[in-house]
């Protein structure tokens, strides 16, 4: 039997991945009257004098909802909000494994930005924040932009943030071992979608200067043509030498090339053209821009792909469970740029320099160490830069998180 | 230490009452592969293909939301949606525990009728069916009859029908006592909100002939002044007689006083002035129209209320838990009135003839025969009148249910 076989079986054997689990008994008159009615008045009341307080009479605050309207799915495209169940509810069941965040899918029937937003501001109430998912560009941008604008709990598009925050783990232990730094590197990203864009800005916000992003165009300058106010944005801010060409052009002397487009679009002569020990991140999904084993084998030092079944797996699930995990436990207004640069070091930093590597500079995706360290550097950044609301003990955050995700020492 | 005070604790001890349960383990890349991707890519392709295998491949099937805008919220009113949570969060665990139904709370920040039927239905593809909660009257009606129009899956206002079910059943059996007939009884309601109209409309579908409804002004009659589009349905359906007047005068010789109305607006005298062997279900909450002592003393046959502290519980839990798991199992596309008689019958049959006493004519809310019962018939009158969409055997839906809440023998 296949993979794909026994994924099928999987899902149909037990009718989907996830259930509600009741936190309280009801065996009898005495149970009901407290969990319900006519003592469950009582939270109600309390939280109507003082809405802070369902954070302590509710499950708000662990809660989660994982927002898709299907028209983005893994590389399947718009495949409608019914079949994108599958994949939320695997994003919920990640959410509990490694972080004990109850994360529920809601896969809506909206297409229109105003509807999708609408939508979230109406659920809002019912959450401790918002993970939007595969939601296609550039809708998803405008969406996040207005919820984050509107709300005062965490929005967080993970397609866009929690690629760009693992890219940036990836880089920051690559760079170690070819010994160059974040400051003095020439990056090219190639591809302008939700992910590409996110990451080109994070980089900037660490410290990295000399970023070109490609689309199929070639490089994005300012005044080009086929360009949209994205575009114009990431012109403004990368390219300082307003670099023309192609992709290959682009390439020649590069350090890093981070790649979330099309597979099979980057070939051996590209990356022999690079600088010295070439960092290649070819995330295209399921076929990557060019494979390990032919970058490798043109000079590449260290390559990491979006897939399992290579070394260096830069996959959101080392991000986004830690993330909410600590943005949830400060009760954070948001998820800021120096939370996710502190999730991306926090990944980063867990692998020791001695053990780096070229094929592991990125934590295994099942290394369940990463969501306690992510989710305590992420408390720690939320109350620094004055987004939490309540304080913390950080490290009580880490014990916390591998308490409610059950890790065993 | 008070029964309040006691429920606070209980669910500041929780925080909240429920949790997400993950079905399936992912410790390992294999686990992942499975779960997420890329294995999940397989399951997405196939409702893609066959929205309907959504049921099979994910929880969509066995998957309630409960909607609410917390604007009537138990006896406390207009309290808003996130002071409303405790409520939803308990109904929560009283589908799972009860029946074995995944249901999770939605509390929406929105009052229009408009708003809340475009919420419903975007997040429809998520769910298998639609609980809606305390959202006040007159907006529930017509939220109710569009997503009832406009949706495929069930959608059920527990506050109307809930407690037109479960008043229903306590009917059933009360008659029997006193040996009287649907047929032949005399009927007041008290109360023209929610749970007054759909007890008046689930009497008349079931064969009771002589109704009189209520309100603050009396009786309700064709051309009466003080009316709305409801209470002219009301009147064209009822009172066939005309009777004009108070509600003590239109108790006047009935055999049953149904209250949905306000605290002790019944008096002794009024229970004097009613047929012989009065039957009185008086359950506006928290303080029922008349007590059960008074109503006794005045000659009162069998007396129930809305309170755990009083025989004779009328309380929704006996119905909703089992109606969902009947109509899910079905796969129906609504709850009809046979379904809701047909529970209504299941809830009172459960109680024996031998068994049946003036203070034993309902079972208790936490008595886990029911759920099994009522699923079962649910899901008979569902492939009965023509709304399942797939055949099920009746019988194996009561062990499901056992199974699923798990009901020990």
């Amino acid at each position: 039997m296949d993979l794909y076989e026994e994924a099928l079986q999987l899902h149909r054997e037990h009718k989907g991945k996830i259930a509600l689990q009741a936190k309280v008994a009801v065996a009898n008159a005495k149970d009901l009257s407290l969990a319900y009615s006519p003592g469950v008045a009582e939270p109600c009341k309390e939280i109507y004098r003082d809405e802070e307080l369902a954070y302590e009479y509710t499950a708000k605050g662990n809660t989660v909802a994982v927002v898709s309207n299907g028209t983005a799915v893994l590389g399947l495209g718009n495949i409608g909000p019914t079949a994108g169940l599958p994949v939320m509810e695997g994003k919920a069941v990640l959410f509990k494994s490694f972080a004990g965040v109850d994360a529920w899918p809601l896969c809506i029937a909206a297409t229109e930005v105003d509807r999708v937003v609408d939508f979230v501001k109406m659920v809002a109430p019912t959450f401790g924040g918002i993970n939007l998912e595969d939601i296609a560009s550039p809708a998803c941008f405008e969406i996040e932009e207005r919820l984050k604008r509107e709300l005062s709990i965490p929005v967080f598009h993970d397609d866009q943030h929690g690629t760009a925050i693992v890219t940036l783990a990836a880089l920051l232990n690559a760079i170690k071992v070819v010994h160059k730094s974040l400051q003095d590197i020439r990056i090219v990203v190639s591809g302008a979608g939700a992910a590409g864009i996110a990451t080109v800005k994070l980089l900037l916000s660490c410290g990295v200067r000399d970023v070109v992003m490609c689309d199929t165009k070639g490089a994005i300058y300012e005044g080009r043509e086929h360009m949209n106010p994205l575009k114009d944005l990431i012109a403004k801010n990368t390219n300082f030498e307003q670099r023309k060409g192609t992709l290959a052009e682009m390439m020649q002397g590069a350090d890093v090339f981070i790649g979330v487009s099309v597979g099979n679009t980057v070939t051996q002569d590209m990356v022999r053209e690079m600088a010295v020990d070439p960092i290649i991140f070819a995330m295209a999904n399921p076929d990557p821009e060019i494979t390990p084993i032919d970058a490798k084998a043109a000079g590449a030092k260290i390559v990491g792909t979006g897939r399992s079944d290579y070394p260096n797996q830069v996959n959101n699930v080392l991000a986004f469970p830690g993330i909410f995990r600590g943005a949830l436990d400060t009760r954070a207004t948001t998820i800021n740029e120096p939370m996710k640069v502190a999730a991306a070091y926090a990944i980063a930093n867990l692998i020791e320099e001695e053990e780096l590597q070229p094929d592991y500079v990125i934590p295994k995706p099942f290394d369940t160490r990463v969501a306690p360290r992510v989710a305590q550097a992420v408390a720690e950044a939320a109350m620094v830069s004055g987004v939490a609301r309540v304080r913390v003990d950080p490290k009580e955050i880490a014990l916390r998180t591998r308490r409610l995700a059950h890790i065993q020492d």
